[in-house]
């Protein structure tokens, strides 16, 4: 990554998320992207594929914490606690980034085809997860079925986060909506 | 409808499966399937608003009667017993298009925009079954969760059923699917 500016992934990313919020996602155009940020048009695809994916900046990464965090959880976790721990293990990262992490889902909320981009992106999620929880001896269809509900499990933590007057942590509200996962699944 | 062929939607989607089988669903025009079924591009557009749609021509249809069924449901019922009954009442409908519907999951299964648009049924799917959970006083998050594991133990009965060399019934996999993950439950 030596060859690209410091930081550029991130200036991207906060130009972008400043230029959709002030004129629209629609009618922001990558070059401009690129100019706010104080770059260029080519360095904005030497990050980005496209500009949908300017606001999943993190998430190959973010994927591939979680599918490592999950197979070396302590052979004692059950399955739906390694995955609760794997994510509560990234979530002061985005604390860190609340405000920003706020704007982006009202630009997402908005667009559908930036909620079909973030279903591909749950769905590979839950694909790493059930990954993960083979490797800890866990088989289809008991993989696939525990990566699909800690998916959902964790896109509620992160809804009830962003929309929490008190700012309580993610890690809070992971932990809230897995014991919520936990009560309803007795009612099954 | 009653200005349409009869049938024409059924003759849309048979010849577009049976085009896309044959020379692929990138390489095969919307002009091409009016053709073969014998009606015109018009038509077609009466009847789809892409070409993507001719490969989900019932879903709306689907997603209503799983929506009423579960809303109507004996309320000793559990969440997912609603669920189930409402998936296999509508089963022998699939049974009696087998051969089409295994030609159609190969033709989705080899393109990413096609997937992209069955994640999105699915999505709706789930927020019909949470919509009529919340009608039999099953409130959030109760509701998104039962109703995200539903769909997701729908498509592993969709799946096994179609991959199934015995041919057993999809109401089959469906209590199959539903019995495993009640057992997988009980493990998180």
């Amino acid at each position: 990554m030596g060859r690209w500016p410091a930081g550029a992934q991130e200036r991207l990313q906060e130009a972008a998320i400043e230029l959709f919020t002030e004129r629209g996602y629609e009618r922001t155009t990558v070059a401009e992207i690129a100019k706010r940020a104080g770059l260029t048009e080519r360095t904005f695809y030497n990050h980005f594929a496209d500009k949908r994916e300017v606001l999943f900046p993190d998430q190959d990464r973010f994927i591939a914490e979680i599918r490592e965090a999950v197979g070396a959880a302590p052979a004692e976790q059950s399955p739906l606690d390694a995955v609760l721990a794997a994510f509560t293990a990234t979530s002061d990262w985005f604390d860190q980034r609340r405000d920003a992490s706020q704007r982006r889902r009202h630009i997402l909320d908005a667009h559908t085809d930036l909620r079909e981009r973030e279903r591909a992106k749950m769905a590979a999620l839950g694909e790493a997860i059930a990954d993960a929880l083979r490797t800890r001896g866990i088989y289809d269809p008991a993989a696939t079925l525990t990566a699909t509900v800690s998916v959902a499990a964790y896109q509620l933590a992160s809804a009830r986060w962003l929309a929490d007057p008190q700012h309580a942590t993610l890690g809070h509200h992971l932990h809230t909506s897995f014991d919520d996962l936990h009560r309803t699944a007795s009612t099954w």
